[in-house]
């Protein structure tokens, strides 16, 4: 048994990996932190955990090493105390946004502020398994991929990758649920104003946008358009995303390029149907999988590419991506813990 | 009082429109069909007229001439029964889709079908009256805007005016609420299934897009690229627009581009604000109006403009544009029956 | 035109009063206060009064007499601050708890601290017209029924009246929306939280007991046990009370009973139909509304009579109800502003 | 591994069945009928099961023998074909409401016709292993309890049995979900209908009334008065329970009481909090899981106490407790495929 602590471990992405870490055949938790609950059973906060576990919270001070440690703290704060919490563990995985852009001035212009401890961005690997496996397994610091990103990233690789898109604009339009904004209430999260929204929160200036774009980007940022819409849905991200190929495509290419990139695929699944109710990608059937769902239409008369991606976006847009991350950086099989294939209805 | 009937009046279209009639003013209701309901009292069917009306639906056989006739039937079914129709009023304002595209090659195109009665065409005016008000008001023969349309066009029709949209692709993105389906079951609209998605349904080729490509552009259709999202919400369509404009702007002349535009508009408001939680129009806050809410947003970096419009698609996107059609039609006051103002928290 | 005002007026009940106030025919708004938003426009608060009004909130320190005082303040504060209130207009409607019980003695068994003002108790009218409606007529003061009373009292108030309840307990269970809560964010009202919820959250104690049990007993308390659970909602409670009568009734005794009591009723319909969705009363379709629908059913086996009864929350449960009460102390039309009928589907 | 086979696997129901049985790791599955789907891949009806499994749907006339049967058919269906099913496996495992109620006179008045083969009733066990769990191990034929009557049942037993209900009347509140109602889109199941409803649809007369009635009577029926409403939710059944004991009783007799009665189950967990947002139990907390949360309130003054039980209609409420059922009667650990442990936040 591998050991892992979990540090802010009170939030919602701590609180999936908690559970996914109480369910995982080859790891055990060693320490979950949080300031507010320390002292306290994990289920205080994680109401799904009733009755599992004897474990209680603890303060960040009480920390000991462990083989593997995963960061849930706020945007800003693990690079603000990387040098406390980098002799902690052999194998970090942090899930804020902290460690994602390779290149700081991105981080500057995007954050407001100057990062924190720039010299550590070139030792993480960036966290989505289907770009980087490789080195995902050799390395020691992974920053998981956010998760409109995650979502946006999945549904577009393969068209970049193969050249169809980035040489004209794409625009992003991620559909996301009150999740994504964490645990913390707040006058825009109150439910007679959040319910039946649709909310437009990040018309232009997404910090998910950087990521995207180097991500997709050939050594420089790709020209992606991004915004957000939050909709009725507690859980799931959902980008559709509009491509434009200079060169002709037909539906034929596009199937032989995402199959391609996904064939080998566990999280991967290309969903595009004729007929039935459940036709493309919907986050509502990913609740608490770690599925990425990929599917893409094209218009024969314009030659725009119409590409859905949809994912839970606390499962792999976060706890479920670092725990595959985990996997892979252990040498373990990389759906360990993971397997959960969904619910419907739901 | 004028008179006016409605033929299929059954669905949700028509209950909203009996709703309005019989609060208006000006205007009573003479008859309204339904062939499944016929002998029923109104609220069989629409159980919001509980208690208020003893009126009964009748066949379409029973029609008898009235002032005005609003023709609410399925799409196809008004073009192929219009010789029979026209007589029966003056004034016929048509919600279905029979008659919103000028050129019938455009209609067979999109509808895949020729149309039944192309030599009408040209007598119908367009029913979006931010676009149309004159030609309204001395028609004879109105076609209402669809609902994803109108909510499209509103939002864009400012910069296309303006000069600001149009030479570059504009991509649009609806969110559509499930009552734009209508009132039949069907296992799409089946509750656990509906409920809580997130489901693609048209990613590519739209009818509306044939109406906003016409209403948008200048003589030939604009080069617009529409995908719609069914999100958990009954009521409520919002288009959120990209728009790349060859010509630099500034927010300035967005502001004053959409106040030139909606500045007199007794159903449009700009919405966008610094600060709290309903910065940007959302539906949610329509529900029963017939407003149209529009904002809009610059990318500095890229001159992406976001534009954000929201409407009730049964309101504005549908019944309420017609008795506003109406209003306009008669010589009345164009907000009368129309003066209700939304409901907030909802 | 008569002038009212509005304490406390940045609230949900408040924000539902100046929309029906923005509407109402014979009355104007003098003054709408909110300490937080003083100086700022209405809107700020209540999105859905945009570009209504260019009334701004004032602060209650700039309050000056109007013919009617709306007090939408906290539990308790109306009372501490009678003194100061009293003087401010001839009539006042209150809709906080503080004066709906007549025996100081239960409200401080259900609130817990002793009333602040005892001797004010007897000098108002509990603000339920299909109770009271000529003491309203009269009163100068009225505090208006609360929302979860007001729907259980109504639901049964005519078998009460006929005897055929109250000799043996009666159980109330009341289905809440989270505007119930009021406006301020907290973490049970936090969207991801909230939304989907069956909360238990008032199983005993709920202090709208000792409302229902001082209007439905004769004299002395009726023996009522009240339940609440939270549900999807965002407006609207419903109850369903189940009454053990120990008289053998029947069916046409309970339409007999139902509509002795309800025929001259602007407000209260009887919803109870043989087929079809919508057989029973349901919040959904009264949003906005000022309505009470109510309903029951026979139990012939074990003579249980079950009773459910729907309100909006914020119309018949607040809002709407004082400007009923309103317009019966000020000689006017019991249904002016209150006409709107709601909306369907929503 | 064991064998089982599920017909009629294409509703609801089965299609968790199958979920469950693909995780399962003593099981493996035989055939899964369904004549609608006969030939098609599983996922074409249960989208969460793609890229799962290559099996197919087959016609119920292809079953051959397998260890263990699961029925999820209509109700009615499974006893008029009792002959052909009973050779098909030495364990059937019965989802529908034929074998349940013991009584053939009990079966006619609550479903309206004669039972079709009385003679097989007294073989089943009733199917809630709570509080049958020895004579499931030993039997051939379960039936398993319906959805609603479990919720209930979880909640009620402790008291019953220890006599502190049952002497007086009992009211039972259920909340349910859309699923409960099956895979078929009907009008009242159309979602812009069905969406933020609190509908009462079986007031009195509800047919798990008899089973609840058999299941905590003591030889004879308990008095039991069973409502259900229909509210915003897909999955989940709360039962809101009002119990007037004869005796006097303290929190800590009923602590005492529950704790006796749930101390050694793996599913049953008592949900009483002093604070915090999840106090009591709540479906929103048990998608996916087999858990039946139970907690309970006593209300001083009057001697009533509040049972609250929550469970997963589909999962404890239908296929986990079949799965369950058949864990026990193959000996084999009886949390095996049921060790989800749900989401949160969802």
């Amino acid at each position: 048994m591998w050991s892992a602590s979990v540090v802010g471990a009170s939030g919602y992405a701590g609180g999936e990996l908690l559970r996914l870490l109480l369910g995982h055949e080859s790891v055990s938790i060693h320490q979950a932190t949080s300031e507010s609950f320390a002292g306290k059973p994990l289920a205080r906060a994680h109401p799904h955990l009733r009755g599992l576990t004897d474990l209680r919270f603890e303060s960040a001070e009480a920390l000991t090493p462990a083989d593997v440690l995963f960061c849930c703290l706020p945007h800003g704060v693990a690079a603000a105390k990387w040098s406390s919490l980098a002799p902690l563990a052999e194998r970090i995985v942090d899930l804020s946004s902290d460690f994602r852009l390779r290149d700081p001035s991105v981080y500057q212009r995007y954050y407001g502020r100057p990062h924190p401890a720039p010299e550590v961005l070139e030792k993480f690997v960036y966290g989505v398994p289907e770009l980087h496996r490789d080195a995902i397994r050799e390395a020691r610091f992974v920053a998981c991929g956010g998760c409109n990103a995650t979502a946006a990233i999945l549904g577009l690789y393969p068209l970049f990758r193969a050249g169809l898109a980035g040489e004209e604009r794409t625009v992003i339009e991620v559909k996301a649920g009150s999740s994504e904004a964490g645990r913390k209430a707040t006058p825009s999260s109150h439910h007679p104003e959040r319910s039946g929204a649709v909310r437009s929160f990040a018309l232009t200036g997404h910090r998910h946008t950087a990521e995207i774009a180097q991500a997709l980007g050939n050594g420089r940022p790709a020209e992606v358009h991004l915004s957000l819409t939050a909709v009725e849905m507690v859980r799931g991200a959902a980008a559709t995303s509009h491509v434009f190929s200079k060169e002709r495509v037909t539906e034929v290419d596009l199937w032989r390029t995402y199959r391609e990139a996904y064939r080998e695929e566990p999280f991967v699944r290309i969903v595009k149907e004729r007929q039935g109710t459940h036709r493309y990608p919907d986050p509502k059937l990913l609740a608490g999988t770690n599925f990425a769902d990929v599917g893409f239409e094209l218009d024969q008369d314009s030659g725009r590419i119409v590409v859905v991606s949809a994912i839970d976006n606390l499962m792999k847009g976060a706890s479920g991506q670092a725990v595959q991350c985990m996997n892979l950086m252990l040498g373990l099989d990389e759906t360990t813990g993971l397997r959960f294939t969904g619910l419907h209805p739901l």
